[in-house]
This record gives C-alpha cells, sequence and structure tokens, in this order.
C-alpha cells in the first residue's frame, strides 16, 4: 500500500534548513520537514537557574509551543488558558535533554542558553523537526559565544543531534509520518541519535496496539538510517556562511 | 536632526504583506514594517461566544503575541508565567476592537473569526503592523467564508482599516516608530483609521512629558498621511490571485 | 435631542471630592462624578520595585478595581477568577502613566506611591473620575511625605491631572457620560490633561462607528474645558485644611 | 488594667448601621464597629449553583475581602496575586454559613442571595462587623423580592443573626477588641448568636497559649450579651423607612 | 435512638496508632480512628518562612490534603483544579495553629518542622484524626532532633495535643462522629486540647440549626473527655522504642 | 562492581501487591518494589469526558502523584505550587496510555475508570510501579463492574500490563533501579509490555551520554524478562479472594 505522498516507507519528506531567521536571537533557524516548519531560536542569557548557581556550570533549556494557528484546526493559546498542558510540558522536556546530550556544560561558565521551538505550522513530526532546528541554532549560538570570548572550552559541542518519528501504519513500518498517517498510527516512535549512530533517547508508544521484539527493530534501524541523512543536511547547512549581518547584533 | 535610517519624518518603512503564509487558515498573511515582523492569521470556527449566542450575530476577535525571540533580550513566555500581562492584554483588545469597526457582524451568522497576531520579530509598531495585516487575513477569510457560502450578505466589509504610530521624537513629530526611536520618544500614539480617512482609534500617551493642542493636531495630520498609503499597499496586496492552495484547504 | 439628566452637552455632572475618607493610608479621596464613586488611595511603601532597585528614583503606580457590588448587575470578583481582566489591567496601567506625568520620581528617593482606585458605585466615568481623585490622594501623600523629612525636592508636583469621559450619542457630542449615555454612545474618548491645558493621554474608540477628524477637534475642545473645571475642583478641595487627625497616623 | 478606649471590659464598640448605601444592590450597608467599616451588600441573581439546579431550593453564599487601603500597612491585593488567601476563605464561609442559619432557602425558589463584604477600613473584628451588616443587607434583600412577588413565603427568615470578638488580654476577658488588643491577645473567640440567644458559631483560639474551661464560660457570656446588644441595633435600624429610592431600581 | 455502630454516645472509635510509617520523614505516623485513616509526617527543613528570618525562632506548619480515592465518590485533585479549596487551607491552618500551641520555637532555632497530613481514607473526623496523629509525628521529629543536637532546649514540648469531633445527632450530643452521622449533623464542633485539660481551639457550627448554651456545655463535656483518652493513647503510643531503623536516616 | 542490595544486574527487587488496601474504591492496590510503595485506586465514574460523549465509548485515564512525604527531600506540594510540574504530566499520560493498551474501551460503555496513584514512599521507579499496581486495581475494577452488570463485554481486558526499569550503571545494564542506582545511571529506559511478551511502550534516555544499539538490545532483554516476572505476580495476586467486604461497598 503506497504512501499518499509517494514517499518508500523508508524516505523523508523534503528538509529544508534556513538560518539567521530572525534578527535579535544568537541563533535562528527556520526546519521544515515538508509542510511542518518549526522555527527554532537560540538566546544566551547571563546567569544559570538558581539550583545551578555557584557550580560553574552552564545550562541548555527548551521551550516548545505551538502557534493557535498552526493546526488543521485553531489551538486555544495556552497563554490565555493559564497553563502549559502536557503534551506541551513533555515535549520541551525532551527537547532540552536532548540538546544536552551533545554540549559540555563547563565549557558555558554560568550562562543559559534557551531553545525556543515555535511551531508555525503542524504536519506530523513537529517534535523532532524541532530537536533537528534546534541543533543548529545551537551551533551558531556556540559560534557567537565563541567570537564574543565567552567559551572557556572553544568545541564545547561533541556531536550533532538529530530526530525522527518512525511508526506502523497501515501494518507497515514507515519513517518521518505526515499528520495523515501520524493521526491513525497504530505504533508511533520518536527516536533521537548522534552523527556517530549513538542513541540518545528512544521513546516508542503502541496506543490500541502492542508491538513485537521484530518490529521494535525494524523501526530502529529506519531511524537511525534517517537520521543520518539529517545530520548530514545539518552539516551542509552549517558549512555555508552566516547569511546577513552578525546574529544578536542589538545586544 | 536627520533619523537613524534616513527616512523623512512623514515617511514610512518599507512595508511587505505575503499572503497565504500558513496552509490551515482562511486567510494568513506575514506583514512586515521595516524589520519588525508579524504572522497574522485569520480562523473560522462555528459558533460564538456564550453570551452572544441566539444573536444571530457573528465575532470577530483577536489575540496578539509576542514570541519570546523577537525581542532583543528574550521575553518570558506568558504561558510559562501562567498568566497573560497587561500589555498583551490592551493590544489584543485593540486589535479587536478595531476589526470589528469594519465588519457587518450580521453576516456572518453565528460564526467567529480568530486573528491572531503573533510577532516574529519585534522593531516598533507591532500593533500597528498586526492591525494592518489582520485587516487582509480578515478580507481573505471573508473570501473564503463567501466561496464556502456561508455569508448572509456577500460584501461584509464597509471599509478597510489600517494603523500607524506616530510621535515625538528629539522635539519632532515623526511617523512609523523603530524601536530605536519608539524607547525614547516623548509623545507615542497610535491611530487606527479607514480608507475613507476616518477615525476608528486615536490613543495618545506622554509618559514623562506632555503636549498640546497643535502637536496633537500635527500628529493626527501624519498618522491619517500614513493610514493612506498602507491601505493602499492593502489593496495591490488582494488585488493579486491567492498564492498556492485555497486556504483552510484541510478543515 | 436632550440628555436625561437635563445638563447641557458640554456640562459636567456634580463633582463632590472628600479628602480623608479612611484613616491609614497617606492620602485618602472619595471622588464622584453624580452617582459614579471611587475611593482613592495613595500608600507609601518603602523601596521601588526591583527593576528599579539602585535608580535613585521613585515609583508611582496605580490599581483599579470595582467592587462586586459596584455595578447594576453584579459582577464577578477577580481574585475569585484567580486573574485579572483585560479591561482592569489596562485602566490600572492608564491611571498609573497619567499621575506620572506630573511627579518628579527623583524626589521622592527609593519610594514606591501606590494609587488605590476602588469604585464603590459605577455610573459611567470610572476611570476618569479614578484619575482625577488620585491626584488629590497624591498630593496629600506629597504633603505627607514632605512633613515626614522624605522629600528631596519639596515640591515635586509639576502640574496637576485630571481626566473626564467625551463621546458621540445621538450624533451629538457630549461631555462626561453616565452609563445610560456610555452604553449607547457611537464614538467614546477619555482625556487626561493637565491644569496648564496641554494633554496626558487621549484614547478615543469608535466601536461599530468611525469619526470625522472635526468631531475629533470638537470632542477635544470639550474634554479640555471640562479638564479646566475638575482642575478647579482640586486645587479648592486641597486649599481645605486636612480633616480629622493627620493621614497615615498609624504607620 | 484599663482599656486604651476607656471602654470597660464587656463593653461593645459605638455600633452605627447605614442602609441603603448604594444605589444598586438590594441591600447595601454600612456597618460601623469603631474604626472599622465593612460594607455590605446583598446582591439578587436568577438561579443557584450548578449542585444545586432542580432541587427548587435557593442560595445563600457570600464573599469577604479587605481593600489594599483598608489596613494600617498597604495589603496586596488577591486579584493581582491571582489567588485567594486562606483567611479570606475561611472567613467568606463563616459568613455564609452563618447566614443561612436565619433563612428558609425554599422560599427563596432558585435564586441566589450573593453577600458582599468588603472592608473599608480595618480595626478588628472585621468579619464580626461583617456578619452582623450582612443581616441587615439580607433584610433588606428578602423585603425587596418579596415586592417583587419573588417569595412563596413572605417571612422566610426565622431570627436575626448578628456576631462580635471576645478575647482574653492582659489575662482579663473583654469583648469586641480592635487591632491594638486583637494583636496581642492570649486567646482570641468570634461568636455568632442569633435574637433568640441561641448559638451558630463558636470559633475559639489560643495561638501561643490555651484556656480553661471556666474563661470559655465567661466569653461566652460576655459575647451573648454583647449580641443581643447588636440585634437590638439591628431592629432599630431596620425599623426606619428605606433611604432615598427603592434599591435596585436599575435591574 | 442507637448508633449505628453500636457505640455509646460519649465513646470514641478504635483509635490505632502507627510510628515509623515511612522511612525518610523524622516522624511518620499513620493514625487510625475507625476507618478514618491518615498520615502524618513531620519533616525537618533549614530555615524559616522570609518573614521570620533573622527572629532566632522556628516554625512549624501543616499541609492537610485528602487523596482523590479517599472519599466515598473519587474528588478531584486539587493539584489538577490549579487552587488549593476553602477547606482545605481553613484546616492546614487549624492543623497547623493547634501544634504550635504545644512547642516552644525558640528552641528549634532557626528551623522549620512541615506537617503534612494525607488523608488516605475518609469515614469523619479527618481534621481530629490529622491533629491527634501529627502530634505524635511532630514528638518523633524533636526527638530525632535532639539526637541531632539541633535543639537548644531539650524538652521544647510543653504538652500534648488531641482533638475529637462532637456533635447533635437525631436530638442527642454524640462523640466522634463517622461519615454516616456527621453528614446529617444538626450541630458539628471541634475540639483542641492538651492533655492537662485546658482547650486550644473550639470551632462549633449550626448548619441550618442553632444550639442552646447548655447543648454547648454538654458538648465540651464530651470533647474534653475525648480528648483525655487520645492522650493517653498517645503516650502510650510513644512509650514504645522507635519501629525499624531510624527516622529521616537518608537526610 | 556488586549492587548495594546484593542484587544480580538482572534481578527484581522484592515485589508485594496488597488488593483491598482502601475500602471505596472500585479497586484499590498497595504496590510495592522494595521500598518504593505506591497506592493504586480505580474509581469507577459515570459519563465520560466532554469530547467522547455520544461515542459509545469508555474512558481510561490516569493520575499521578507524589505525597510532600514521600522523598528523601520533603517535595513540594503541586496543589499549593497551583500547578503541575512537567514530570508529574507526563508520568500520567504515560500511566494512562499504557493501560488503555489492554481494554476494549466499548464494552465499559460510556463509563471512566480513573486510575489513581499516588506515591506513598520513593525509592526510584515509582512511575513502573504505578503501572504494575494499576493494572491489578483495573482488573478489580472490571470484575466489580461485571458483577454490577455494568459490562456489555465480560472479558473487556485482552492481556495484563506490567512495567519496569533498566538502565546503564557504572557500565552495567542493571534491572529496576533503586534511587541510589537512579540518581546516577548514565542510561535510563522504562518498559511498559504486556503477559504476551509484546512492547507498549519504551522511553529510554541517556542524559549527559548516549548508548550503543547493542546496550538498547540488552536492556529490553533484561525489561522484558522482569515484564514476564512481574506478570506472574500479577496474575498469582489476582488468583486470591478479594480481601474482606466487596469493593466500593458504599457507592
Amino acid at each position: 500500500m503506497a504512501r499518499v505522498d509517494g514517499r518508500s516507507d523508508d524516505e523523508l519528506r523534503e528538509v529544508r534548513i534556513t538560518r539567521g531567521y530572525q534578527d535579535w536571537p544568537a541563533g535562528s533557524v527556520l526546519v521544515e520537514f515538508g509542510r511542518t516548519r518549526v522555527l527554532c531560536a537560540a538566546s544566551v542569557q547571563d546567569g544559570v537557574p538558581r539550583w545551578r548557581v555557584g557550580s560553574g556550570l552552564g545550562w541548555v533549556t527548551a521551550e516548545y509551543a505551538m502557534l493557535p494557528s498552526a493546526t488543521n484546526t485553531r489551538g486555544a493559546r495556552e497563554s490565555v488558558k493559564g497553563r502549559i498542558g502536557g503534551r506541551t510540558h513533555e515535549i520541551s522536556r525532551l527537547v532540552g535533554r536532548s540538546l544536552r546530550a551533545c554540549i559540555d556544560l563547563a565549557a558555558l561558565g554560568e550562562n543559559t542558553i534557551t531553545l525556543d521551538c515555535d511551531v508555525i505550522q503542524a504536519d506530523g513530526g513537529t517534535r523532532t523537526a524541532a530537536i533537528t532546528g534546534a541543533y543548529v541554532a545551537l551551533a551558531d549560538a556556540i559560534t557567537w559565544l565563541g567570537a564574543a570570548g565567552k567559551l572557556s572550552d572553544p568545541k564545547p559541542l561533541s556531536c550533532s543531534i538529530s530526530a525522527i518519528s518512525v511508526g506502523v501504519v497501515d501494518g507497515r513500518v514507515r519513517l518521518d509520518l505526515p499528520y495523515e498517517e501520524d493521526s491513525r498510527a497504530e505504533v508511533d516512535m520518536n527516536v533521537v541519535a548522534t552523527d556517530h549512530g549513538t542513541l540518545v533517547e528512544v521513546q516508542g508508544t503502541g496506543e490500541g496496539a502492542t508491538y513485537t521484539r521484530s518490529t521494535m527493530d525494524k523501526m530502529l534501524d529506519f531511524a537511525l538510517a534517517g537520521c543520518g541523512t539529517l545530520s548530514e543536511a545539518q552539516s551542509a547547512a552549517l558549512a555555508e556562511p552566516y547569511p546577513g549581518e552578525l546574529p544578536g547584533k542589538r545586544s
């Protein structure tokens, strides 16, 4: 049974990575996985959260959110509801945790990098696009910090981080699910991996269905291959010169 | 004393209006006043707020917000703080009130149009850009509703709406203030007007200074001329065919 | 078409200003515009908000609220709802901004004056009555601070501040609208002015209607004349000796 | 050891009860116990809380609050804090429970009377003044409901309700404590009683001290006598004709 | 008319006190009054609330809560509702106030003991069981603090504290009401007393009924006798060696 | 390198399952994994959430929480903070999702089962204990519903569900981590599985470390074996007659 968009089961949607999307943050990336578009900004702030003061270590954290107009049916604004939903919390924590896996926090000194991942348009895989784009924004912020003489170690990133979704749809293991597949998937898994092929995070869920160990193995195969392709796209994007003016000019 | 960006005192920054920026909402416009960029989406929802049920009238409302990464220094997310600030409330109400001035709500039937104005990048004048862009998104949503056979009157918009800031900087009346001027203005005024040259809303404030009646008169002159130029830009944008697929295709 | 209460179009309702209404605050004024009654208290507190610490400057801020029983139909208590509504925020900010226009904050040292404006009974024009009464309470608080030896400059008030509403009702420009007129006004404007005849704030709104430049001009004429009368009433009230004991005796 | 204000141990402060203080609510009473002043308004609303719908019974509830400017040192506004404190909750519940003891809720039909008790000035005993004033406002609201033909039983009030504080100060049992005594009392008790001399509520607390059974007995003696005097003051106030126009005229 | 469980009117339900129920807190007690079961934990924390810093005094506070599954019909979780209800606030304050009556806070130094009273199963009398159990947990925490050398006075507890409910059911005064009696009681009173027979707190309420002075006297007689029995049960429990390992081992 | 408690790397802590722990819920289970103790209650309520009304389907949801006294250092109460933390949200969602994998929701009709998992004492693995205990509580609630004639299909559970943690500590893959191991684990994974050996959910995280595909494989081996042992313990517990009275007697 063919996929609606004609891709083969283990094929990614078209990936586009646009650096320097905004003028003020130290890193700002628009990442697109097909119709899914996420704006990932890396802002540098002096100081660290209270529980970390005096440690000499920096901090990297993330906040994920969805514009009300990003989805098919308008979503209520969490600021208006006065509380952040469980899904938002969960993804924010996932993004922060994933990016902390690649960085030596001691090199930052007591500074914080906040990765804001705001979904402009949602069509499945927003959290994996967010992680993939946030890595590029983080890399640009690190370059900016280095240029500003604020790093004790000039190369604090030990690897790159990317993420992809994989699932079982129509009884077949498929990579990078758009909303149309995601909403009817029997199993849904998100995998975060490094460019060395090691795993950072695996979250696999079967709602209304369970899955065998061999399906698990095949999903991991697809996802690790997909992350390999994404890490190449990240490298290619970062090999270009920074577009326009230097980021964070105003600060 | 010349302006930093070389404009004359009564000159607007470059205005760009991009329709069809997102795929799902019935209207979606990226509006730019120089470096200020606001995404304005018009979403159509069945039904009206509880206090209006049974009236036979529709409703138009707005929500304004700022991405944390939109400003020079990262701003805290209002959803995380758990409450909306006074400034956000004030601007959301202004945008909604302004756009309701041009529409016959009876023509909508009991349907609601929500205008989400999310600031992608802030450089002064975000509320006036939001109003100006929201009008274009509203016009596209009205076209979409008409095509869907949901309007009792095919032309419910009686005029167009635009808005501009004006103020006193360095002792001179100036139009369309960027952040650099806005942050040190002695008087700051926002004017919302129609393409007929009538006024919808005037909000003039002198914090730390007061202003004479003749300054007030000159500010109104500049602002009404600026709104005239903006309403031409809106007409020109709306004269183009809708880019790409029809909006709100998925709904 | 005559007004229900028999006033001419440019006439104020009866204004009463009662100083020393409460015993503890440094200034406490009950102001009445006809049936509208607002209790304005000026409380002095050591210290300033965090963002201002170390500046050597004082701060003046305001909080506006409505008793649930003040309105025709009982209003829900904002403390019970757990959040402050947009209208309340907007008016609190307006009152604070307006009063800061008349005071040299350096003279206060790092002290804060909070102006609490609690509406006891609402019949239109509560925000303008609040500003007019808050000025008198502020003046009394300044006298109290001077007597306590806490001012670096004995005359920190450069002018007086008053405010009045004006609007278009039944097609006519009218001053100082009671609820009966306000609720069906085509245009509604609030003007804050000094006793020198200069403007502090102008907020004019046409909901469901727009207005011409010449209507705008006539509304400004009426409002500036009305503020002139109010500033005389403020002077007369402040010319009396402080009633009863000295304010803030207990502190 | 004499009391600061010269009263004997079992003597009340001067009590003043002013009916018709506000124009819109069905009952509105300013009650004063010495310098303590509480505005008690009784508003009638159609319908009952959801858990009571269909019961055929009415509901009486209360909300107590303190103006920020009512106290010696300005108190933070609970609407601004976004939550109601424990003390406010506790007193609101006490007032509602106390007043429900005198009324046949079946006679109201499915209507709600809300008793808003807003403290204008605090000098000890605000909760007992609130209960005493709320009874008078409730009686006026009942008269108003009767005149409007909304009562199934014309006399739904079976008794009157008043309340007083009593405590141990300087080792002596004393009645109706002002702030100066209340703040250093060893034992503090509030008693709510009917004009028949029966008890509705007794709340006695020794913080930092405990008290014997015989002290308890003496406190009850003083309090029941004080409530007797208060119920006479209520009767006298209600024997007067309603001042000015009929309450709730506008509704 | 006999009681459902066969007790005489002045008889307590079976009382069980289990110390050392949890491993980490300095004191942890499961107290049972018949089917009512409350887990009372006393946790020691360095420091005191901000308003007490620098006083040299310690602090004892309490938080009462009910598991959703503790009641007959599942109760909504207050953390999910985002606010604590009036009843919870009221009881938390009662428990804290009651326990502070027996301790010399100066002996603690600037340390805080928090008494968490979590109701595992509710069958009437949860607040009185909480107070009775919290005293035993507090006593164990004091022993732990003494062993850790953190007390300036080795015997800071001047008495023991217990509490019991009493009410009027079927026209008869009865002690220790289970839910079946409590839910239809005409009068409901909670009494907190010391092992010396003095009173700490009396809270008597007649909702829908009032009560005479002689009923009040009889309720106090029953309650003081009941508290006497409870204080013996507390002594007996505390006379046993601490079960298992020392509490708070991990800290 | 041996484990502190002497277990082999693939060995579970002692598991105890106590049914009928509370009297009111339809199922109530205390589950213990070593020192970790979680109370799991299954409450049945008429009706389903609003978005599911009219579907004919039932709903199973879960709420996880931690008593403040459950942890080594007292944790702040989420009801007092006024919001639920990210971790709590995440685990509540995990528990609900996991249990929905074993049940045919159509058989419930439009009824809701809420699984409250309250941690009495925490020593690592609280979420996996919660899932394991919640299954047993759910099974008892299903029996109760069947006895009450409320199931359209008498056997709506298609399998049993259990969960276990596994991680990398001291460079070795280890099963069922207590707090002492969990707090320093390099990789931490939770696995939810059925008694058929299929997977429901896999969540593996390396904070500060990444892990290879072969480590992933070994962790899955250990976890699936552990879940096998847990499902036998569940079966054994459910094979016993229900202790004491029938659950939910009062409802």
